[in-house]
This record gives C-alpha cells, structure tokens and sequence, in this order.
C-alpha cells in the first residue's frame, strides 16, 4: 500500500510500504476512508517531537472501515465504520481505569503517527480497537466525524475544560489554527462574557470570528492593552495557548488575570521562560495536557444534536494520493488559507 | 517606637521611628507582644521582592493587643488578643468576595512588611482590622498562634490544597525550611503512603522526619531515583516547592508524575525554565499562588483541639529588641540550627 512515511526533521514521502496486519488479538486492521493532517504532524516533521523514528507512518486522525478484525475484539466486526481516536488506551492500566487513556502505560496512549505506524495510508493497524475506535452513526459525515479524532477534544479537554472556562469569564485563545478555532467553539458552550482571539495572521482572526470569538487582536499588535481593557485591568480568567512556541506561552501567562489559568494545548519542542517573579504570587494554575478523549462520546453526540457547528474547519478537500499537496497547503496557511485539509479515498 | 526597618538589599536595622497611629477608620493599632521572621523577609533583604522601598517596616506574622481602634471597627475592641495575620482584606473587592483575600484589590492583599509597615516593631498599625485579625482563645499560646499568621494557612493553603493532596498519594516536598515543615504537617492530615522530604541539610531533614516526613533525601543526591523507586517509576502525585529557586522550582517539575500536580509555594525573585518540551504532553498541572488565608479559622480550631502539632517548630526564642540576633539565627540555619525563630516582649 502507498503511506506517508516520515524521512526525519523536514523529510517525508508518499511511498510503498507493507500492508499493515494483525499483530495483537486485539488490533483491527482499517480502510482509510478519510484522513486528515494535524499540526503536530507539522511539529514533528519541525523536529519538535523527537520519539517519532526514520520511516515512520505519520497520522492519527481517520475514519475508516474496518477489513480485518483480531481474535479478542469485542466491539467491532469487518465492515463497520469507524472513527480511529488519536488516543489507543489499553483499558487496564493505571491511567486508563482514571479515564487518563492519554496517559496509558499499558502500550497505548498517542501511539499512532507516534510510536506506531500511524493513518495516514491507504490501511492502518489499529491497537487496542474497542477502546481507540467508535462506530459512527450514519447521520455523522467522515469530513465531520474525522475532527473528533484528535482537535475537538483535545481543545475541549485540554483547552476549555482544564482551563474551568466558566459562565462570564473572559477567555483569550492565543492561535487560531483548527485547535485554537475549535477551543473557541468549545469555549463558548459555558456562555463566557467575551472570547478574544490574537493570531499573527488577519486571516485566521476573520475565521476566529466565525467560529465565535468576538474580539480579535494581531500578535503584534499589543493583545495585553485590549485583555485589560476589557477586563478592568486585571486580565482575563484563562488563556489557551493553541500554538506551541515558547513566545506565546509567555505571552499566556501574561495575559492571565491574578487566580486566573493558562490550559497550555500547544505541542512544544522548546522550553520556555516561566515568570515566577512575577507569577508565584498570583494564584495562577498552568495546565498542560494530551487529550484522554473521554469526552469523545459527549461531543460526537453534540455533533449528531447540531451544538457543534464544525461546518467552516475543513477548507481543502484532497484524494489520498494527493497528500503531500495536502501538506503543503496545511503547512503554509498564509499562502493556502487553509484550516483543516481533509484526504479522501 | 523601635522598629526593623529594611535599608535596602541586605540592609536592616533596629532603630527608632514614629509611633503608628489610626490612618483610617477601619484601622487599629496593637502592641506587638510576639512575632518572627519568614523566609519572605530575606527574600525581601536579598532583592527577590522589589516593591518593598527603603524605609519599609518588615515583619507580617505578629500576635498583639489591641491598644486603639478606629471608629469604624466592630469586631475588636482595646484589649482584645489578637493575631495579625499577614494578609489583609477589604471585605469588598471581587477578589476578597471570592475569597481570595490575597489577592485583594480594594487596598489590602499582603500589605504588612510589604506597601505598608509591619509588624517587626513594638507597636503596629493593621488596616481593615476587622478582617485582618483573629481574636485568640486563652488555650492558644501566642508562640503557636503566630505560626498561624502566615506558614501554617500559606502551607495548607497554597501548599497541600492547590496540590490536592489526597489519600494514597506519593508526596513530595522541596525544601525543609518552616513552610516545607508546616507543608508536610499538612500532607499528613490527607493519609498520602509517602511523604519524602528534600532539602540540601542533614539537619532539615532530621526535623521533616519529625514533622511527619517517612522518607528523606538530600538534594545533592538522586531525588528523582528515590521518588521514581517509590512510584513504580512514574513519580509523584503532588510535588510542593518550598525554596524560592530556579533549580528547586525546576527539580519539581521533574519529580511530577503524568498527571500529577506541582504546587509552588516559595517566593521567587527570578524566572524558572520550564521545559515544555516534556512537559507539554504529561498532563501536569502547576499552581503558584500567595496565600488567601481562609483556611485560618480551620487551622486555628485545629491547633485548638491538638490536631496539628507545631511543638518542635520554634527554636530559637529572643526579646523583641535582639531583632538583628534573630535574623542572623534565621538567616544562617545550618550555622544556628534555627527553623522559626520567636520574639516576645
């Protein structure tokens, strides 16, 4: 079969490999029938996430059919429609029986496109299928269901719900890529006062808008200003960081009002200066996280129900085999106005 | 009166100034009877809190009596035993109408030793007395009741709560200092299987084993081997920072499980590096914060019934005017042997 293999920092292809098969009774093997691009694809191939290996299959957001089914799936049965979850979880560990599936210890966790080959090919192994797959409903599009895969609940977990996003917060999302977009959606299901988004780019900011924030500042222009201005001087009740550059975490924590949280969401391969000067008197909590997708099954019954209007993400459609013109225009928004590109077959 | 007045960094002296008085209705003014020395004091004297200007009154951890009080007090009258906690709260602000006293925008927050002066003197003025102070029970000493004006609801607090120590957890403290000592008093009350204490002295460490510490290692030699032996290799659940460095802020965050939670109590006067780049993808939750000082009630009904024993906390006891002794004692604990240093009148 044809998969995008990762060549290390800067290198991939679209090339011949294996066929995936059944290597544990619990593995399904899937048709990808949609598959996206995520911009943590783009940190790794920037070299930000080091455990990814020299002929790696990158992805790990994809809707597919299930071909062939291991000896100790329950759940599952060839010919069913699945959404395959950024997140495998094992079920038995520790992290697992949390509901911390992003945490397994138990060989899953973000495995695929990670430490195991990954979705974007023309078939995929999927570890752990019970738990890291979910039958879709025939009402779901793939174009739709394919976001549950990773950003919806990566921004709603991480994002939105480790940042308590409460009824008249002021909330900033800093980045207004799909994850940024989509923790504004998640944002304003808790009825917040205002949702300011700042991006470098002016384009990203009129989609910021359509997606719900109702105020938008450039980068550079001095997001700090509209924040206090807004909120009395005292700064906002949470700030997403939806980017992963050590220049806009500190931005977040400057941003965030005295008892106020930074959800950190961006995929970081730099540290960054933490102002403890300034900060350890002010109560802040700072979160980060990797999305556990226990809220998988809440938001793709939102989706079903109409309380997520995901409609504007996806603003390039591709064949499969055109994967590596989908990386191009996904890796250079600017140019592209790419949001979310999505690969069919 | 005499007083301990900061001269700048490194400056201290013990000399006379002008007698408090009323400055606003809400005001009163006690005799200090008691009162000790905090690591924020030589934080303060090494430049780490620069707000604090040359002349400033230190000292916010006192026991005194009310010797006037402004006309609008209700709560206190000339007489009363009380204790000036180092937080004080308007009453009126969103911040204190939360709770968060410490964060109080309407004039008070930390304010003793701080914007205004405090109470290493003979005499103190303590502004919005009425909910800055406590009145003390007779069973209360005034050694253990001025453990309650700062390291015992500042450890609990912003210690053991923001870290959410719960039962069965792996504890970790950095720092066997007075706060660290009080943090694992407090850890204990929530049953954790282990509470291992860190500090660069032998000698803090012989007392965190007597403040409830099962397990002690020294800073110099492998805190992540000893934690991770102790957690199957994963590390700990809640992990309190109680030094005020870069490097002990740093080593927390190492020692932290997925998951798990680093609580900063120590002041800082510089930035801390916080590596992102493992961080990000490990679910940590970091807090910081200054203390509120609701728990104090709590506490003092605590000390009161014998459940928290502060016994072995104070070491070294001095007269209010060998002050400048009693800092060179503090301030030198590997020379002195001092965890909290007392004076009396």
């Amino acid at each position: 079969m044809k998969a995008l293999v990762y060549g290390g920092p800067g290198q991939r292809s679209w090339t011949e490999v294996p066929d995936p098969r059944i290597e544990d009774p619990k593995d399904v093997v899937i048709r990808v029938d949609t598959v996206t691009v995520c911009g943590t694809d783009l940190h790794i191939l920037g070299g930000d996430v080091p455990e990814v290996t020299t002929g790696r299959i990158l992805g790990h957001e994809a809707v597919g059919t299930v071909v062939e089914a291991g000896a100790g799936v329950s759940a599952l049965a060839v010919g069913d429609r699945v959404l395959a979850s950024c997140i495998s979880a094992c079920g038995v560990c520790r992290f697992c029986r949390e509901g911390s599936y992003g945490q397994c210890v138990g060989g899953g966790g973000w495995i695929l496109g990670h430490t195991v080959d990954g979705v974007q090919a023309e078939f995929a192994r999927i570890p752990f299928a019970d738990l890291s797959t979910y039958k879709l409903p025939s009402s779901v599009t793939n174009e739709a269901a394919v976001l549950l895969a990773d950003i919806l609940p990566t921004s709603y977990e991480v994002g939105v719900l480790n940042g308590r996003v409460s009824p008249g917060d002021t909330v900033v999302v800093v980045g207004s890529g799909p994850i940024g977009l989509a923790a504004i959606l998640g944002a304003r299901l808790f009825s917040p006062a205002h949702v300011i988004a700042v991006d470098k780019a002016e384009s990203r900011l009129q989609a910021a808008k359509v997606f719900g924030a109702d105020v938008t500042v450039l980068a550079d222009a001095d997001p700090l200003a509209v924040v206090r201005s807004l909120t009395g001087g005292l700064g906002a009740d949470v700030v997403m960081e939806a980017v992963g550059t050590p220049e806009t975490f500190e931005l977040c924590t400057t941003l965030v009002r005295p008892g106020g949280r930074v959800a950190n969401i961006g995929v970081h391969g730099k540290p960054a200066t933490l102002h403890l000067e300034d900060l350890w008197i002010r109560n802040v909590t700072i979160t980060t996280g990797l999305v556990d997708t226990y809220s998988t099954p809440k938001l793709l019954g939102m989706l079903v129900a109409g309380q997520l209007d995901t409609g504007h993400m996806v603003t390039h459609r591709f064949a499969l085999d055109e994967i590596m013109q989908a990386y191009d225009a996904f890796s250079r928004p600017a140019q592209s106005g790419a949001l979310k590109v999505v690969l069919s077959r």
